[in-house]
């Protein structure tokens, strides 16, 4: 893969700071709001029913993300994601805990099938419960995927008409025609709450400002993934490690992003 | 101005610790309740209809923040906030992306009307729409504002009866009679999300301490402003700005807030 | 009392990663899950009426806590501490802020009334209150307690069949029976928000591994505690003091937390 396009685009992020509407969980919001910034974005955290159509009508991206979902959200998330697709801006889906419990599942089986998600990322049980594959999810942890993730997050893309990320110590990003696995990131990523989230939040950011979906989750991940490698070289512990995650985010320069990005085609 | 004043009143302050309750965004709570702290407060947050007035009947401040509002939280924010004027606690407002959508216009205007604010606390587009002034916002950010700051924040105050602070480079106290205009802060205050949301706390802590509302504003935001000024001598980046913001907040000394305060009378 | 067995406690914890099940508070929720990973467990928030039960099916622990209580959350924990009572595991429930308003109260008293809860956790005056002693809580902070804590502690386990732990500079825990002091921990702790909570959540993690109730949480105090020691030794104020209390949590190992633990019997 080109370098130079992610790099252009990471250019572009920095100088529009676009605009990102976020429908969240309240666990990990504050750090999607940090990230969004770090990243280079804007973002904005709204959910009532009243105010989320005119609030997606002046963002760039919608991230709906349903780790604390309740009714009156997805409401939310239906009228905000109607107006996002009306206006053509990127839908993220972070579908979290999809397979843990029915509702769930559900709620992120209506969203896709109501709304025209973009990009839906997730984990592999996350991803392969959506793609009818079989696949465990204890809480919001993955715990296993029978199969080839790479096939099935492929053949569910197609299916879907999406773009699928299975985040993992290799992330797959693909539409069904071009897969890009990316190779960044660091263990210790794990070791806190919230980089799943924060994933979706970059990808977001990158997505506002590129229409080539697989191209913006391949920048997001490898942006996030290097800035995690950076910040775990300094960690002495998980929330040091959280610390350095942030600053080195936004530290991170387009010139970085081109050159320590690993990349490869799937 | 006086600088032994505002030195006092946080003397008083850190003796006294006085009880802030809290109804604000699910985005950056957890950052006011410690700021509150660091700066000498008890923090309380709740927003259940059910006990905001108890809760409010034993506080020595009420800040209301419109960050993530709902129609629940409007309601809690009355009944709190008729309880804090019926005892003559401040009531301070932070009218957070009002003008990004009707929502939270109206909301502000309701509050406005219906309850006693003592301090209102916004960026220039905030206040600028309040005002009635040309302005924009965009999402939670201010996005310019048509006239001179100071004027509109004057008019405003006197019209409305109410201490008007404007956040920005340089911060706007006004009453409409006397006005401070504080020079402290620094722009990685900027960089991360909830300074916003942590300096209308910082307020209330001060405020509960102090009848005279500019200067309790004014040195709230002194204060804070040196944390920051001081936490960004040390930062690598965003995150480690904002851990030392709270490390600085706490061992802020009322005779360094005297000493390093730069205010000017506007 | 003997540590061999809360150091094996400890080594079974961090082996099994048990999913502890959290209805909470938003202002210190993040805190709750990241403590949870650091201590050794996975965490789960999900607080939704649709799901709350089949998420309990799941989950080896269930932490209960009324920080910001509201009408939806108390039917969940109603419907996810039914599972958890049918299921057998335990339920923690931390009562934040009872007695300042009459709804904690009332709410926490009907929690004991309908459900099996294994270990109650408060302030002195949460205790106190709930125990029917003469107490005060003003907002979330203990005011005062009269009589001896350790025997109102042991009387109220005793009547209400649960574990009781006191949190304090001295951490009470019994069962009206055995009782255990714990002498970790270090004033810091009260510097940030959260380290409450955050008690209850290590707590349910080492529930979850454990029948003994008791030593579950006189182990979960202890190595709390020791990382409370520990982080204090390199802050520099309340912030880095709190990234430092996560990294020293996650860092503990078995056989430190037998070493440094400082338990007495009461």
């Amino acid at each position: 893969m080109k370098k130079q396009p992610i790099s252009d685009l990471f250019s572009r992020v920095r100088e529009k700071r676009p605009l990102v509407h976020h429908i969240t969980n309240y666990v990990t919001v504050n750090d999607c709001a940090n990230i969004t910034i770090c990243a280079g974005g804007a973002p904005v955290m709204a959910d009532a029913a009243e105010e989320v159509a005119e609030m997606a009508a002046i963002a760039s991206a919608l991230v709906l993300n349903i780790g604390t979902l309740n009714r009156v959200q997805i409401e939310s998330m239906i009228l905000a994601g109607t107006m996002a697709n009306d206006r053509k801006i990127p839908v993220i889906l972070d579908p979290v805990g999809v397979g843990a419990t029915q509702y769930r599942t559900k709620t992120a089986q209506r969203l896709l099938d109501t709304l025209d998600i973009a990009i839906i990322k997730g984990n592999a049980g996350e991803i392969g419960v959506l793609a009818g594959a079989e696949a465990e999810v204890r809480g919001v942890d993955s715990h296993g995927l029978a199969g080839n993730p790479v096939t099935i997050a492929q053949d569910f893309a197609q299916v879907a008409g999406l773009t699928v990320v299975v985040s993992g110590a290799t992330d797959i990003i693909t539409d069904g025609k071009t897969t890009n696995l990316v190779e960044n990131g660091h263990p210790m990523m794990g070791s806190i709450s919230g980089t799943g989230c924060m994933a979706a939040s970059v990808t977001g950011v990158f997505a506002a400002e590129s229409k080539d979906r697989v191209q913006a989750a391949t920048a997001a991940f490898a942006a996030f993934g290097i800035a995690g490698e950076r910040a775990a070289a300094s960690a002495r512990g998980p929330f040091s490690f959280k610390t350095a995650l942030f600053d080195e985010m936004a530290s991170l320069k387009p010139d970085d992003l081109a050159r320590e990005a690993r990349i490869r085609t799937g």
